[in-house]
């Protein structure tokens, strides 16, 4: 089996420059500077490990793996048009560096490329990948969907919050060690352990988003903290802390007040922080981290393979439990 | 084999109220819409004839065929933000009715549905169904592309043009009598075939629209004519005149000096249609369609079915080539 590092190398080699120009270059030109610059490739190393778990090796499904960090940013090419983001990464979004158009049509594109390279695998499972591929790729709509229907509402509750990033961001990572495991014709209980132990770091890695947005070292995390503060952008922080304080009237009066506050935002971030702290937000969230990855290795575990074949998963999961950006 | 106005019975109910509803109605509702606001159903037909013509009842590759149709109003949909367009058949478009972040999700969905609904036939020629929808998805993104390129160019030749809507709508229209086909299990031959066959009559049909929002009767038409002459809109018309009257300096001038002239709509729209007149576009545009028309009834007629059983498709052609809206 192959070390991370080596698999990491295959993906960045196979994504070297100029994979994805073709013609119209007005068209894939967008797709081409998208898919260069970078991100974590989380996904399909996902994918590759699982393979490579269940004696695939990556070379034979690396296709598939492109195809799911195709489709991962198509939704972010996308999502940056609907936040009106101008940035991605440190460097101009589509839509700004292009226009709008250009960065619908190059998004919708990326979709029908990424199904295009999932089918190209060559095995019996095909039926079953697209089905995982496809639900999946459904839920993330729904999930962005129910983000974008959130930030109309003052009472969303945990329940409702971790059901969005589910959907949002942790279906996708659950669906890339399944689909993983399929191309390796890995056994069918596995599939369901990995997919299960997927959801559960999946919710960990975006709660750990939501801290970093607010504690995290703004030279390590590449960007200004506070920004879903200023935003009111519902996060794991601000739903609890709405929860926990709606017990004492002039608390949750202030929070409310800050909430519809727009012009203030350096002394928003204070105050909000303020009451992140008297709530214990900081540490609620961090152990619900840790829950998350406790019953998430639980699922691991209980698969069939040796723990010495399982270890690139727990090196992952160690590496995301400890990512500083 | 069941007629046409059955198979669009069948088709008709299976779309009845609410069949696309689901969880979150805020992304849901607006597909339910578009689906519901009609349009020729010409594609999903198609499919369903091709199928029947080769022994498998429409009733069994429906989903099929509305999962080509979910994919072609996913292309509207998108196409009308691009367009900035307010009306899709007389009714408020998605992003007009809603607002743009709602219609870019709601038809990112509608392209996962289509794959999820093509999916939904179990026989063994779902990887060539696939690669065949994918190559059309994919080739309608380049059209559209294209298309929007050409808006800045005033050099498209007339083999640029016919290869733009070649991919922008003939394509898809190729691949539902091909699907269809393939759903039934057509020998290979057939399929390519009634995949050129579909082609050409694509061609005819984009020119026949062409000409339609020029010539056409505005009640019949269902809205205004001159449209694309208003917006310089490059079709078959313009590029055919702005290639014929290159040679006579007098009327390239006129013919360039209206098409910077934004101002006085009514006015363009004559001076335009007088040029149309003096260079026969409309009967060359007429007798290029004519054309298309027999080219795609050739490919028909190679097939290896007996004539009677073609009758379903040669009854569509006369209809598209007699509609007058």
């Amino acid at each position: 089996m192959q070390s991370i590092d080596q698999i990491r190398k295959i993906l960045a080699e196979r994504l070297a420059h100029g994979y994805f120009l073709s013609n119209p270059p007005t068209l894939y030109q967008p797709i081409e500077y998208i898919m260069s610059i970078g991100g974590k490739r989380l996904r399909p190393i996902l994918v590759l490990v699982a393979s490579e778990m269940y004696g695939k090796p990556a070379s034979e499904v690396l296709d598939v793996a492109i195809g799911i960090e195709v489709f991962h940013n198509f939704t972010l090419l996308h999502d940056d048009i609907m936040d009106s983001a101008p940035l991605r990464r440190g460097k101009e979004t589509v839509h700004v560096k292009w226009d709008v158009n250009t960065a619908i049509l190059s998004g919708d594109t990326m979709m029908v490329m990424a199904y295009d390279l999932i089918m190209n695998n060559n095995h019996q499972n095909l039926h079953e990948i697209l089905r995982t591929f496809n639900q999946a790729a459904r839920e993330v709509c729904e999930g962005q969907q129910f983000d974008m229907d959130f930030e109309k509402k003052l009472d969303v509750t945990l329940e409702e919050y971790m059901e969005m990033i589910r959907l949002k961001t942790s279906v996708l990572i659950a669906a890339s060690l399944k689909i993983g495991a399929l191309c390796a014709g890995a056994p069918k209980q596995d599939l369901d352990l990995l997919y299960h132990f997927g959801e559960k770091i999946g919710l960990a890695f975006q709660l750990k988003d939501d801290l970093l947005d607010v504690y995290g070292d703004t030279k390590t995390f590449g960007k200004e903290t506070g920004n879903d503060i200023i935003t009111n952008k519902k996060t794991y922080l601000l739903v609890k802390c709405l929860a926990d304080s709606s017990a004492n009237p002039e608390d949750r009066h202030l929070l409310l007040q800050w909430l519809h506050e727009h012009h203030k935002p350096q002394e928003k971030i204070k105050v909000i922080k303020t009451l992140y702290q008297k709530y214990g937000i900081e540490h609620q969230t961090n152990k619900a981290i840790e829950t998350l990855y406790h019953q998430g290795l639980e699922f691991l575990r209980k698969s069939s393979l040796d723990e010495a074949q399982k270890a690139p998963l727990y090196e992952i999961t160690d590496f995301l439990k400890a990512r500083i950006s």
